[in-house]
């Protein structure tokens, strides 16, 4: 690979961080805050969007300098070290708009969603939401996971020699777009994403004026009639979930339509014939100890399980892959001099090692940031947080950190949240209710989530880096840069939102479902199981139980049963749970997606390959992006000028005659 | 061509019309009258459904003797003579479904029509519909055409070698099913129609489920606003209209656009702000002497000033070519045996001159049958029509079945209904008002156009025989059969929805249009001009006019002007009244599929070529036929159980108060 651009000046790394990919790197950080956000506050599932940021990054500077260039003001060719930093920091920023945990962690802290829970609704166990303490809060956390862990780069990379697929795939795609070859077919990509851009913004703007109030409109659509859509089993036309579908692997999105015929079409209506006997039936229907209880414990048990039994595999994979590389080396300590080093492997390593960041920066770094969160963040934003909670955490969290991007290495897997949710459960649990233990809890989540989920992204961005001989100090710059972009427009993007619509309620149309399974796992965490209401707990600990022995089982089939993949057909206990709590609709529009592309792929492999993340990706920005026209008109309080109404047949025949008179 | 199939030997007229290909044309025939009536009641606009009858055809005995031929049982193969008798034989019955009048000149007779145009809404002038009498009367009309110009098929054929296109094109199509590359291509054709079948009866299904009652559903959605959908613009997601869309030339549904524009978008708007002064605000919305009567009035207007010009311009085009045969006769008379005839011509002569139809046989059929029509019209179905109206009419109507017949030859473009038109005006005016000359011109009608219909349909079906080494008589019984079958079919087919659904109500389902325009024919006929609102018949005159201009430029402009061909940019007039009547509709269905079959030709000019037929008549099939059993339904009182309703934003919301309390 390397030889192909070995005429080509690699630039150095202040040259690699130009003006144009820092605008670029903005513009693009403003579009996918707004997806990201979006995305996070009506389901919660995020695809990867790293084609999406790969080739519109492309696009906006290949179309850029091609256009200076035409007019002769070209100063310095478009480079893939600039790509590269483009790519790092626009994905950093989405990053935080992820484990800012806008949806999740601190919407878990308003009152809009301790309301519906009932349970700890206490002014010490809430907090309001506002955009100033949100994004002193994130640059108080985010920062210091990027310290945490920077002097193992060179072990994990360049020993260890870890895979990293999302990265590799990454740096390869960036790599393709600067060969000839490559350029052509990020052309037809880019044109197929634009189409599919514009085909789900039009189609969202056409929805948009059908939906003039709640239950009107495409998204309201009983497609399999009116009963199943009061069980929530309908397409909702939405393009959005259409794309992540025919992103996200088959598998995920047949687990989302398991878990939700489990739930929804059997297990809560067998329950809602216990009302009356298993809970009272005076309780409001978003009340924690009625059913809407059954579906966040269980929901979360299945997650705790599941996630716990990632972790702990993690554990072990990573040991036994250490001991392995341990006698490895000691084994080939002795013929080290006789491996042979590809060109490839030669370039690549003198450009990784030629900047460097000291340990002593890390390690500096790392302890200044950690002090000023643990000295701003009790003091000034969650008194519920003690400073000795936080000083813990700062210890366990580069173990945690170390874990994660190993992990990630190996699998691609970042288990993030997981550790955010174990976090929760242990702080506020030792903070105690009565001290405010479910704010201390989701804080505490926010801070182990920022340092493990950004610890990993950036050791995923120096192996970009390092296929795209891009300089590690570039990387770790726009790194920074891109989590600083990340924490202001992060809160002021949700800022947005919240204002002009009811997010968080489970009703509408931005239910942002980890708000409030985030805020049962505090509950769970401070209170112990008298929270939960009648059978919940043995149910709890069944599903919590079930989502292990799923996960063991298709360990053990991955392992011993390599004949016919049975283990691939195992559904995810993760995504099952998911639509516990909001139901099929979205899982039912991914399978769609799904379709598509199996058939695409039938038809032809070669363009479904090439061409199917573009168009997902183009359907996923279109529809999302209309979000922001629309907010804004909701704000306004422009409503749509028609209603597209489903009446069952004798409501219509009342409406009629009420119309007539 | 013929050298391809010189090997294979041709089976004698009797075993041509086989007991299986009898039994396939009843099948495909009472499929072709279930959507040829269904097209008549909504729109009144029917494609040539001769690719989807050819197709179907052909599927059905291949599959068969395929099947026979696995089990060791066939006795003798499946030949192209014996697909053109299905052929033909389907394509008699459907033409007399068109030729019945049942949403047309019968249509016009009823008193729900006679009711909307509140004129000669009298005993005599308003005959009851029934089936058994209107099987009784086509019986006695329909069978004469075939005799008429019998004796000249040798002339038309053989000597003038008119081309008949359609007919040429069906005989190439079934030439083409026969050889194994034209097989292979039918198979996918075949696989193409049977998807797009499948596709659009679904959608079909999938559809009645959210049209519980008037103005729901998809075909009420007001896709372009609620103000749109009150003019009639609006896309009814009908996938029988996005067919023949598909079918249809782009002008034509250009032209239908246009006359939408002019009339809905334009006129009636104008003119409805002159309620009160150019016609009384106290009318029904449906009274002739109201705006309804310029929607009717013009559309007439329009359309016998286009049909005037048609009869006129083929009379002119007909002399001017047996002039120049017979001066190229006198000719080529000395040279005559010197002219090389190729061997496919000299086969086809062959088998074309092998079995004859005696001339005796024709003029005693064709007296016969008109003696015994001049006597059972008038004395028993229709008193108001006296013997010597149909004296007059059978006298003259060979004459313009020659006419017809050949002008069909040379242009593809049947005129059979503006010669009923025409005779409407004539006998309807004849007979009087007083008289009951509104049944007189209809029923005049019915006589003139089937006979010119169905002798331009039979020589059509001689020339398809011809090229295809059809026997003369096996093509003339299997249309007398299809005919038969026609005769019966229509009326039973027709009832069928006549007894389901309000047929003729121009806000309903069922506008049947052309039972309005042609009973309006029939009041202007027999009332002269005085059944005219104010103003209207200076507009009327205006329409006649400028309908012939516009076809005279068109002639002018494709004679003199062939550097651009401009003349292809010309709106039919024709098509442009349809829509006066019916609104836009349709049209924007049509458009669509003009659409869809750009971007194909675009994409793939072979395949959109190949295959876009097959889609079309797919869809039009699939969706005609969900027309069944739908009607069923309708009929038994099962009602949708969803409606989707589309309110405006402050009716929505006084309907959620309403529906609240």
């Amino acid at each position: 690979m390397e030889r192909v651009f070995s005429t080509q000046q690699v630039p150095s790394w202040r040259n690699q961080i130009t003006f144009r990919a820092i605008v670029t790197s903005l513009l693009l950080s403003i579009v996918f805050n707004f997806i990201v956000c979006k995305l996070n506050l009506t389901t919660g599932i995020i695809p990867s969007l790293n084609v999406a940021a790969g080739l519109l990054g492309f696009a906006m500077l290949k179309g850029w300098t091609a256009m200076l260039d035409k007019c002769g003001l070209l100063k310095q060719p478009f480079t893939r070290q600039e790509n590269t930093v483009i790519q790092t920091c626009v994905v950093a920023s989405s990053g935080i708009a992820f484990s800012s945990g806008t949806a999740s962690y601190l919407l878990g802290m308003s009152s809009k969603v301790a309301s519906q829970l009932d349970v700890g609704n206490d002014p010490l166990n809430v907090k309001k939401l506002a955009p100033g303490w949100m994004i002193a809060y994130l640059f108080a956390v985010s920062f210091v996971g990027l310290f945490s862990i920077v002097p193992l780069r060179r072990m994990m990379i360049m020993k260890l020699k870890l895979t990293y697929p999302s990265g590799t795939a990454t740096a390869y795609l960036i790599n393709s777009f600067h060969t000839p070859k490559g350029a052509k077919l990020a052309k037809k990509q880019v044109s197929m994403l634009f189409k599919s851009f514009s085909f789900s913004f039009v189609w969202a703007f056409f929805q948009w004026f059908f939906a003039a109030a709640d239950n009107c409109g495409f998204a309201s659509f009983p497609t399999f009639g009116l009963k199943a859509f009061s069980q929530k089993f309908y397409f909702d036309f939405s393009s959005t979930y259409v794309g992540i579908g025919m992103i996200c692997p088959y598998m995920v999105n047949i687990s989302l339509l398991l878990g939700a015929i489990l739930s929804w079409g059997i297990m809560w209506p067998i329950i809602e014939t216990k009302k009356g006997i298993w809970y009272s039936a005076n309780l409001s229907a978003s009340s924690l100890h009625g059913i809407q209880g059954y579906r966040v414990f269980l929901a979360v048990a299945t997650m705790l399980g599941d996630g716990l039994f990632q972790v702990i595999y993690m554990l072990i994979v990573m040991s036994a892959a250490v001991i392995k590389q341990k006698s490895k080396k000691s084994e080939s300590s002795s013929s080290n001099n006789n491996t042979p080093v590809s060109f490839d492997e030669q370039r690549r390593n003198e450009y990784f090692i030629k900047d460097q960041i000291s340990n002593l920066t890390a390690f500096g770094g790392y302890i200044a940031l950690a002090a000023i969160s643990i000295i701003i963040v009790p003091l000034f934003i969650f008194p519920q947080l003690k400073w000795y909670h936080l000083l813990l955490a700062y210890l366990i969290a580069p173990v945690l950190a170390f874990c994660n991007a190993y992990g990630c290495g190996l699998t691609d897997w970042s288990l993030a949240s997981n550790y955010g949710k174990l976090a929760i459960l242990i702080f506020s649990g030792w903070a105690g209710m009565q001290h405010g233990g479910i704010v201390a809890g989701l804080a505490a989540c926010g801070v182990m989530m920022n340092i493990v989920s950004t610890a990993s992204d950036l050791m995923q961005d120096f192996k970009t880096g390092y296929l795209t001989l891009s300089s590690p100090r570039s990387m770790f710059f726009s790194q920074v840069l891109g989590t600083a972009m990340g924490c202001v427009m992060s809160p002021l993007v949700f800022w947005f939102f919240y204002r002009a619509y009811s997010v968080g309620d489970p009703h509408g149309s931005y239910p942002a479902p980890y708000g409030a399974l985030f805020r049962g796992i505090a509950v769970l965490g401070s209170e112990g199981f008298s929270s939960l209401p009648h059978n919940c707990l043995k149910l709890s600990i069944g599903f919590f139980i079930g989502a292990m022995v799923v996960n063991l089982l298709t360990v053990v089939l991955k392992k011993y049963e390599t004949k016919y993949g049975l283990y691939r057909f195992i559904p995810s206990p993760m995504c099952m749970a998911i639509p516990f709590y909001l139901g099929s609709y979205f899982a039912i529009d991914m399978c769609v997606g799904s379709l598509i592309l199996f058939i695409w792929e039938k038809k032809n492999k070669k363009s479904a390959k090439e061409l199917a993340p573009a168009v997902a990706s183009g359907m996923i920005c279109g529809d999302s992006l209309w979000g922001v026209p629309a907010a804004v008109l909701s704000m306004f309080g422009v409503n749509a000028p028609i209603c597209m109404k489903f009446l069952s047949a004798s409501v219509n025949t009342k409406v009629d005659s009420f119309l007539g008179n």
